[in-house]
Formats: structure tokens, sequence, C-alpha cells
């Protein structure tokens, strides 16, 4: 069965952006460069919520345009309109179910973009099967939030820890489900 | 001038203990008692809030005893008295200053415990030296913060990255203050 990973970079305090979905504390180097390449082709699919797709869209070199071309990209949404978002897959039916469904189909994995809130939600539904971030060495002390107050606890095992010359420290885990 | 360092274990959410103060998923062993062992004998000062004080006087064997004897037991309280809390010293005066002024005395290091809200004070005043922390491979869901939102960003230094067999990942930064 095709995997869903929830990834992505944070700051120690648990955040993945400033309160105005800014990103300009990220770190890049050849050693998160190295990391990307390989995560990416671990996938086919990638899935995010509205927040975190209009955030990516306006990083976007284009402006407007979506950042994920050539990949399948679903977005969960009760409020967008196909004709506006000609790119991207909307979905108004329920994000669990919906990835479920979407990991007995043939392909390769998933990627679960940014987003806490849809992070939580699947991590409840328990369809996430790992989560990594490269957290990085800074607090920010506001901004949005990694993780969520969720229902249950889930236990996880380290699958990977690989620190940085730059100071962040990449960790990977399998979901204990 | 002694050093402050803010350290404890946390989950991956960013916990420091459910909400009912407990810490029974706290993962121990060879390494984590090892790491203990060379941390504990750097510091001849522990200080924390009140409510991290009271968690510990539950927890420990003898039931309302300071478990910290043997150190100097600093307590940030406007009020908690000294009749009742013999063994350690209380403080009520603003708890930036305090540590700004136990750095000057000579001595060993100091230790903060536990509390997200003096954590977040000390920070903010710009008296921690480093953050060492030990992130269990847990999400607790729900719980008592390790990190508080802040007035500032705090950028931090990689000193150590320490993954255990267990799945625990030692970090420790420097304050870039």
């Amino acid at each position: 069965m095709r995997k869903v990973i929830f990834g992505g970079a944070n700051s120690l305090d648990n955040y993945i952006a400033r309160p105005d979905d800014s990103v300009d504390w990220l770190m890049w180097g050849d050693e998160a460069a190295e990391l990307m390449k390989g995560m990416w082709s671990r996938f086919d699919t990638i899935v995010m919520g509205r927040k975190t797709y209009e955030a990516g869209k306006k990083l976007a070199p284009e402006g407007g345009a979506n950042p994920y071309k050539g990949i399948r990209t679903v977005v969960f949404s009760r409020t967008l309109t196909p004709e506006n978002e000609p790119d991207v897959e909307l979905v108004a039916s329920d994000p669990g179910e919906f990835v479920h469904e979407l990991k007995t189909d043939t392909g390769k994995d998933i990627c679960v973009m940014g987003g806490g809130e849809l992070g939580k939600t699947l991590l409840e539904a328990g369809v996430v099967d790992e989560i990594g971030f490269n957290i990085h060495p800074v607090l920010l002390g506001q901004g949005i939030p990694l993780f969520h107050g969720m229902k249950r606890q889930i236990d996880l095992e380290l699958l990977e820890c690989r620190p940085f010359k730059n100071g962040c420290v990449y960790v990977n885990y399998r979901v204990k489900n």
C-alpha cells in the first residue's frame, strides 16, 4: 500500500510559518537539497489544506499558479471553485476517508504538505505512516503551529536522525498506527 | 560567568507533561542515565516556577519533601511561604533580574527546570545560554507546553544532536543572545 508522509520544516518551538505565513527563516543548503531530492522521488501525489495551498500560491514565482505542477495535487476545500483553481484537484469530502481510499490506489507515496490542521485530521484518522521534519535552530516565538492538540496520543518509532552542518536536525519517524 | 541551561524532556509536539502533570511517557535507559549524570555534574543550582516545584513534590518518593535536596533550589513564587517550604529558597522578585544577578556569583552552572512559563520569561530576559532537550518519540496530543509564545525570535546554534537507541533524540543548542 502507498505510504502517507507528513513532512516539512519547523522551528524548535513547533511553528511552520510566521503569523503572516512567511518562511523567510528557512535555511537552505546542499544537505537540505539532497534530502528534498530524495524525498520528492518517493512521491507522485501531494495533499494539502486550503490555507497551505493559498500560502504556497503567494510564494510561487509566477504569482498565482500552482507551484506543484507535474505532480497530482489534491487541495481539501469546501470554498474554492474548480474554475479558479484549474491546476489542482479540489476535494470537499472528509480528508481522512479520501486519503484512506487514495492509499489503496496504485502509485508512489503521498506527501501531506505543511498545514498542521490537515496533519491533525489525518493523524487522528490513522492514515499517516511517517512524520519527517527538518527542525530549524530557531525559536520563532509566534506563528502557525505544526502540531495541534489531538484527541489521542500517537506513538512514534525513530527511523532516522540526521543533523546538518547549518544546525538543522532532520528527524523521520514511523507512526505506530 | 556561570551559564544558564533550560533543559529537560519533551514530546515531539512540544509538551513537557500531560494535562494532569504526569510524565509516565518518559523513557529511561542507559543513554539517558549517562546524559543526566553528565548534566547534573555541571550544576550547583536549579531554578523553577511554582507549578514545576509543586508537580515535582507530587512525584517525590517521600511525598512532599523537596526532591532536589543537596543542591541550591530556587523557586519563583509570590504565594508560597518559607514556613511551609523550608528546603527551598523562595524568590518573589523578577525572575529575569534574579537570574541575571545569580550568573555573576561564583559557582557552577544553573539549571532551569521544566516549566515553559519560566523558560519563556528567562528566554525573553536574555539570560538563558543553552537549551537542551531530549525529544521523545511520541505525540501526546494534549499537555503542558514546553515553549510558549514569545515577544521576539531567538536564534540558536546546534551544539549537539545525539539519537538514542530507544528513539529519543537529545538536542543541545547555544542561545544567540
